[in-house]
């Protein structure tokens, strides 16, 4: 992998937390990168946490030159947004998340980069669609959004606008891929993306519980950490009800969906209609219900050996 | 903590899946367990399925005793409730999630079971009130409710009725401690619990956005898999948000209750003043900011580990 991506180089506009973090997994993947922040002493100092990011990542056996200042051959800082991006295959931009900016920052992006290469976005919540309608790139433009901390997590959101077209979405996921990360594709847009969604949905549930004093936050924190967290550090939501049922999700809806209603006193909820229109199709493509004896073994072998190293760690 | 357990014995009454985990949760830690279930086939075949359940533990070298059979010395199979909870200190009911399936059973218990030894219910969802509220020794009743797979997943939420005694709250903590569990305390009842709640909220979102077309089953997955999930492996909801600002949870209401506001079209969401009423506090108390740095970078170097055993096994 590493290999390939030699003599390649991406160009990092912004370089706080984020644009740091994306400089590391590329330099990580064989990249070259190229930073540029708007405040030159941004783009001064990212050098020196880069290096102590990149250390980290040595301490742990991650990262394979010998020496941190090995990479530096590797990063270029540039002195402006058009130096930045010559001869980059990618431009990631990780500005502030003010729609304002981005309009403005993304604007002077296009215009200096040469046609075709991908602009993505690192924003956690603004579509495409908001900041870069009406640029004359807009259809290389398109969000990967990544998951703090971006250096570690894998998941990368990649959302594109209606007017994004099928080649950026095609070498941004193979660009995201090469670099090590997992590549969350979108069909369209929604405020949040997904992760945000997801996230904040919890959220909610979290902070109703604590303004009812039903618990301790730290009660809260420990039903995650020591419990649903466990499973999904293995399986997402779905893989993790379609396995607790014996016919796979069709019968955990049948089981569960009036228990979640009650709950949360939603007769709308039609999580039934939901699986009829491709769900449960997919989630029995991917997982057979007649090896279901075998999948759970699989999850509680894997669900023992998680156990057991954070026991250790 | 195996030895303090021996010669203390424990009723499980309803030997399915939960009844059959808990019997592996209470033997590993040197307790006797006395099974019994109303379908005399079950609490036959329980045992096998004990001994396999053990046996995998074995193969993961959680357990100590080199023979699986000399577990059986500290199994045995009741022929009725009164015999199953003849000298124990503690009765796990696991029952079929039925109003009053439940509420006969309970009644059962309660009339054979000595005074003051509590009496807790496996149930996902049904408070202790509805299925408890009648009877003479109401005041021992309360829940414990384990998380699937019961044997592997720590957390168990302990939910008490108006009417349960602290005495009672006390023991039953002590002794899901006792078995390496991890209590989670709640201080009154909702329905749903807190586990079913947060998994019930982000499911709801999860079925919507497979609803709106938004993505794949899978790609939802894997956000949380390859993303989301493995933060909440390590830490809850509260702790990481708290430490996704450098002021701590206030600094990060500030930051995205618009946002989640926004996304949600929830003009109602105040986190605001729910954080200004004991949350933010306790987080404070828990996590100072001033170690902000450290928590960060005890946290990376975590989650690094994790996504290295992860990525062996």
């Amino acid at each position: 992998m590493g290999k390939n991506n030699k003599k390649k180089k991406v160009a990092l506009i912004g370089c706080g937390l984020i644009g740091q973090s994306w400089a590391v997994s590329f330099l990580c993947a064989g990249f070259s990168v190229s930073l540029f922040d708007p405040t030159e002493s941004v783009t001064e100092t990212a050098k020196e946490k880069i290096a102590a990011k990149l250390s980290d990542l040595q301490n742990h056996g991650l990262i394979r030159k010998r020496k941190i200042s090995d990479y530096f051959d590797q990063i270029y800082l540039a002195p402006s947004i058009s130096k930045a991006v010559e001869d980059c295959i990618y431009v990631q931009e990780s500005g502030p998340e003010n729609l304002d900016v981005k309009k403005e920052l993304t604007l002077n992006i296009d215009k200096a980069t040469p046609d075709h290469i991908p602009i993505a976005s690192s924003t956690s919540g603004i579509p495409t669609s908001l900041y870069a309608n009406e640029l004359k790139g807009n259809y290389r433009c398109i969000v990967a959004h990544p998951i703090n901390p971006p250096h570690l997590i894998p998941a990368v959101e990649i959302v594109p606008a209606p007017f994004t077209n099928q080649s950026t979405i095609k070498t941004v996921k193979t660009i995201i891929s090469s670099i090590g990360k997992e590549p969350i594709e979108l069909n369209k847009e929604i405020p949040g993306f997904i992760v945000n969604r997801l996230q904040g949905a919890l959220l909610i549930e979290a902070f109703n519980l604590a303004k009812e004093g039903i618990c301790s936050a730290q009660e809260i924190d420990k039903a995650i950490s020591a419990g649903l967290g466990l499973r999904w550090s293995l399986m997402g939501p779905f893989e993790t009800i379609h396995l607790n049922a014996p016919e796979g999700i069709a019968g955990y809806v049948e089981r569960y969906e009036k228990m979640y209603q009650e709950i949360f006193n939603r007769t709308d909820l039609d999580w039934s209609s939901v699986i009829n229109h491709g769900l449960e199709k997919e989630l029995l493509s991917l997982y057979d219900p007649n090896n279901h004896e075998e999948h759970e073994s699989e999850r509680d072998s894997k669900l023992t050996k998680l156990i057991l190293h954070k026991n250790k760690h």
